[in-house]
């Protein structure tokens, strides 16, 4: 991937970040990612298909609840709404190559400023697509998947898809409409639907049913009219339990899968699961792969980590080695992502103000992930992980645990075999011993 | 109902508790639950139907992990087994017709202390369930459910239906058998399920996938036989996200309901919603209730309350006058409990050591729920609470919001209708206004 | 209390609110405020000094983290930024004297907008403290208490008395003055001090202590310049435990008045305790009430509430009767607030943007503390709530219970009396019976 | 350390743990912990100072509130109480100098259980002190601390020193004397106080003034009579924040050290951190030891982890090397434990059944303490982690902010620098940078 930069070069001073090894002193070079390197039969770049966020990485300002903006964008500047947008498309290419990313991921908003003139907001995004095509052709970079922001604009304060009022609900299917039809013109390889809105703000004015069964209504006219448009790609929910909202009905991985096999949309969607979300849902991030790995249905991740003593989405660059090894351990042996990849939905902190911080932040979190994938490859290939486990449910192969698991064995049998067998042995479930296993890989 | 006093009386000194109105002086009375008094179109005790628990009130000693037990019960002193089970049941039916309990619930064990022998076990259930017989007929106390203890044994420590040896597993069926034979033979209108070591320590040495397999395929049999043994009653799942297991695969009713769905249980299965077990999976009791109403799942409650700083089943006895209002909203727009009742599973504190403080337990429970029936009742037939609902839905019900909802609508249809509609209003939520709303009325 | 309009009427269509009693039908209306019905020898007014807040009232435009502002307000609309300031004024006056709230508290930014200059917004505040005066003076509304907004600006995104950079310190300390000044001009009778920033992002970059010394200073400072001026006032120190940072150093009552019991600033400073604030440390507000009052350091209170499911600070107005009775309890036998009162640091939804949703609020959340003032006093009145508990303790009063509560016994001594009188007799805490009478006087 | 084995070997086929290094395939080895390794200047086994916990190891038998005991030990089987003691400290020292813990920790009814005879109590922790006399001298194992168990009892179900009835507290000082004579007579270093009880389960039945009144004199108490008795060592107070009560005084570092401050017991008396204790109190592990580092008031820590989704102590092994290197950063950078060393206040898992799980638990804490003991090193040897830190307060070291710092300025100054200063410039505070340069070192 060669570096491209627009009129003008806004990380100034950073050159490409390359692979150096884990002795070196340079703190703008990878020490674990080693995008050729060949872990369990592919490549690094091709297990880990990183993706940089368009909305944290050159929207993302720095305000908070509590305080202004702190990152002060020199491609924020320009009067005309298309030529600001046509700079921060020129700084997000500029980083995404010096960074490495293969792939990037956008909201349509993210793009470039919509208006409420649905027509006006077409036409912008129409444009930036069309300058998009060409920073991708040149670049190599490809759109790993494009989603629309259908909670920023006042008018979803009571939800999109769900809300009670169904003009309200007409403009998300404008929005939706001319974002898949930008995700599809770009190549994009998926295409996301995060509901931070289509939840409730308080149960005492909400009929939940009636909201749900609109949510799906809509999914399903998104997803008809994008196969429609030839879009080939999958469809991703992206779970989280809360905020903004109070409640928010793609609580967890759990939770949207029984939303996916009640409306009919198992075919279509999978999920994109993100470790933040996991952790507000009172989850680890392992539980909710695990989860969508047991359904087929793990489509991509959205990397970062959560504070487990601040209640938020605080979107923190991940850097938990022990953490991140056990989740690849299931990414691995779940097959890897279907469909999408590893999208930094990380900020860099609101009083990370330097202009290399942004790197540092994704070199740290590419490099974790590098280094968990191949400690998670060597505990695979070279311990008794698997092993333990699949012991451990062998009575379950053969005989009369194997009639059970078919389906065979009645109450009256179950009742037969323990008075005929007797008390059972207490077995250990040896917890400590395999976390000193992950252990001893990293 | 008479009260009924075995061969020692072990509550002295207390007559049956009466309803005296709510300037009664008497700690020993109701104030609001007056069980033939009708609140739509229903008396209090066909709406309540409450139940005493077994566990709490007559085995639960006072014990924590960091004490000795402190609750020292006259019912637990003889030396053979089934006599000290008769003596437990004397002062169950003695507390139940003293509190005016139209209902109680118990597992196998919490009757009859268990051997690790299944024969033995059983034949001490059946002399207590013929000891049960009489006294249930004698005092008109009904049992609103049974089920089988697959927690507490050793045996059970790596789960139950999926524990990871089949051997293990037999025993729980064999145990589920018995209780359900039990069941069966007292008349009990449902049987529970609630699966404390169905889940996982460690994801680390754990097959999710084949655990929850089993589980499904133990729940058929299950059923299976209660069906062919003529038992007409509903099975119902209760849902908990953790403890004693790290998760628990019926983590919260979204969950249980996606389990039911996903292997065909849903037309023998409903819910059991407790409310200390929604505060455990980030919940409030009433988002619990309005998603197994929304299912037409909501088969029974255990009412207790959590609390909100400590994170472990304080299952202490409810006493919120706004909660339980919001509760008894959703309950009575839902159409009640759907073959289940109010069940107390909830401890007096370690330190209530006196006699009386079980009564008053259960005494501030019931008349809050009573309470709470009241006005809950009086919000919908005499406010404006349900028509805010309402009115809120309305561009839903006919035009192109209904075409919507009928799924007659294309995206570009959506799209067509924003663009010719322009941007919508917004339209405050009126949250504010309808939590006063509910104030006026308590 | 007379209505007093600006230039414009903003809230066109509300009249005062008036107590009309709990029959009353008009939703505009208070049902248990009556603000000179006495209670415990005061009037309602004089217990409870009610303060709307000019932040969320006046300046909170629904915007939050997803989503841009949703509440647009007329008065928000001149170019130049005193009269914007002016228009402002002018709404929270007739916004306050509509709802006869006798005060009102402001950050200095909350009044006029600052800019980077100091010396211009010691001017813009002038300006508006000038016409601030008039407005109390007309109104009769007074000022509860000011304080300086530390913690929007993005200079002070990693601190301001705690910065590491003794530049930003210094603007803090020129902000301080300011509205110090202010107060005192306005005859404020209280100053607070929230830190939102002081605390840290990360320890990694942290050295606490010096921070913590640096705030000592900072106070000491301001204190000593507020003497000087002569404010005879009290100093609050507001605890929030995280937000927007991730620890804050005034974390709760008892981290505070540690730290100021450390400092030397015992004399001078109190609490601030905000219900919503407990939440988040972990507390429930009736624990963080009592920390203060044994410390005789309850000084005013920030009412609303929090969402127990959702991790950061909602500020929701209260409506939790049985909350704030018990919170009354503390208050009244602590001998009320000193110095300081109630103020209502609470925000409407963000989808509550009808013209009427501010009022309904305060008047949901006045009328709650009303009638929970009221259920307190009659229980401190007319129940056994206090000789329970003082009788619990009864053992304290005289004898050897006494003499160990003096000093007087050694280790020798207590074992020496547990010798002699054998086992102790277990005596019930009796919580259940505790909490029906709370009830009853509901 | 030579093994010492008793009567009877009862971790059969388990030889010394030796330190192999990280090459090993040998689970029962080190392969960090090189007791004899020097890192800063003294040995591994200097900075670390691990201890075995008597309760969890030898007496904590896999009981849960869900579930019996899991873990049947073979020395806990002989009828007399000093007898079945015996064998349970053969088992703990054969598993001490097996596992080369230089140190244990133990509650007097650890060691041999109570009854409810003073006297008789005071004999049987005689007996066995004069046993474990001698087992110390044989092995070279020291007592690291003792204390008295002041919360398992029933007695103290409402407290131990702060029982509302005096005669409570009277037993809780004769076990304290017996506890501290014992220490003494074994030459422990130190002697903790946790109070699980010290707390309460509802304010409505609480003084909580009289009760923390309470506490410091039985704590003066105690220390004077184990000073007069010759007791060279420290006094630590182990924080929790609930559990087993709703609320204990002794909550978090901050709360203690107000407390001691307050009480006078600032001298003789400091802190035992516990990660777990932390967690439950929504701090960081880090944090809580920075506190304690920044008061002088580091003495000793218990180490495990708790659960994150889990709102109870599950005092697990710690594992996360992450979170141990910044905490012996910590450690390093404070001079170590004043007092103390790091006691394994963990347990296995309740279906950890084998005899080697133990060992393996113990093998993951210390090896984790010792990586992260020489990565914290290397850190703060080879890095500019420190400098970093320095230079952001640099502007604090000369001129104005020295002359702050020193309490030189006053408000009008702050302002006179901030004005002729102007605007600062932003200072990112490079927290990813930081983040990164941790994961370098592991």
């Amino acid at each position: 991937m060669s570096v491209i930069i627009g009129e003008k070069e806004f990380f100034k001073g950073i050159d490409q970040i390359k692979y150096e090894g884990p002795e070196s002193k340079n703190p703008l070079a990878f020490r674990w990612y080693d995008e050729n390197r060949v872990v369990a039969g592919k490549t690094m770049k091709e297990h880990l298909r990183f993706a940089g966020a368009y909305w944290h990485s050159f929207c993302g300002n720095g305000a908070d609840p509590f305080g202004e903006a702190t990152h002060l964008f020199e491609w924020d500047k320009k009067q005309d709404a298309v030529e600001r947008a046509k700079d921060k498309m020129d700084a997000a290419f500029e980083f995404l190559t010096k960074m490495n990313l293969p792939y990037y991921c956008f909201h349509d908003v993210d793009v470039v400023d919509y208006t409420s003139d649905v027509v006006e907001n077409e036409r912008r995004l129409q444009a930036l697509v069309d300058y998009a095509k060409q920073k991708q052709a040149s670049s190599g970079v490809k759109l790993l998947w494009g989603t629309a922001n259908l909670f920023s604009n006042r008018r979803y304060m009571n939800g999109a898809a769900t809300n009670p009022d169904f003009h309200v609900l007409s403009h998300g299917g404008a929005q939706v409409k001319a974002a898949l039809d930008a995700t599809i013109a770009l190549g994009g390889e998926n295409y996301v639907f995060w509901g931070g809105r289509e939840g409730y703000m308080t149960l005492l004015n909400t009929d939940m049913k009636r909201e749900q069964e609109h949510l799906a209504r809509f999914l399903h006219a998104a997803k008809d009219y994008a196969r429609k448009q030839g879009f080939k790609g999958t469809f991703f929910i992206e779970p989280k339990p809360c905020e903004p909202s109070k409640h928010q009905y793609d609580y967890d991985a759990a939770t949207v899968i029984s939303f996916l096999r009640q409306y009919d949309l198992l075919n279509d969607f999978k999920l994109n699961l993100e470790v933040n979300h996991a952790t507000l849902a009172g989850h680890t991030f392992q539980h909710e792969l695990q989860v969508a790995v047991d359904a087929g249905l793990l489509g991509s991740m959205d990397a970062n980590r959560g504070d487990y003593q601040n209640g938020w989405d605080t979107d923190q660059f991940p850097n938990n080695i022990n953490e991140l090894v056990e989740s690849m351990l299931i990414i691995l042996e779940g097959g890897g992502f279907k469909g999408g990849g590893i999208n930094f939905d990380a900020k860099i902190r609101r009083n990370s103000t330097d202009n290399a911080d942004l790197f540092y932040a994704h070199i740290g979190g590419m490099d974790t992930f590098a280094r968990a994938l191949v400690v998670a490859d060597n505990i695979l290939q070279h311990s008794e992980y698997k092993k333990i486990r699949t012991d451990r449910y062998a009575s379950f192969d053969n005989g009369k645990g194997k009639a059970f698991e078919e389906g065979k064995l009645t109450l009256e049998d179950l009742r037969a075999f323990a008075v005929e067998n007797g008390e059972p042995v207490l077995k250990s479930g040896r917890q400590e011993y395999l976390e000193n296993l992950i252990n001893w890989y990293i």
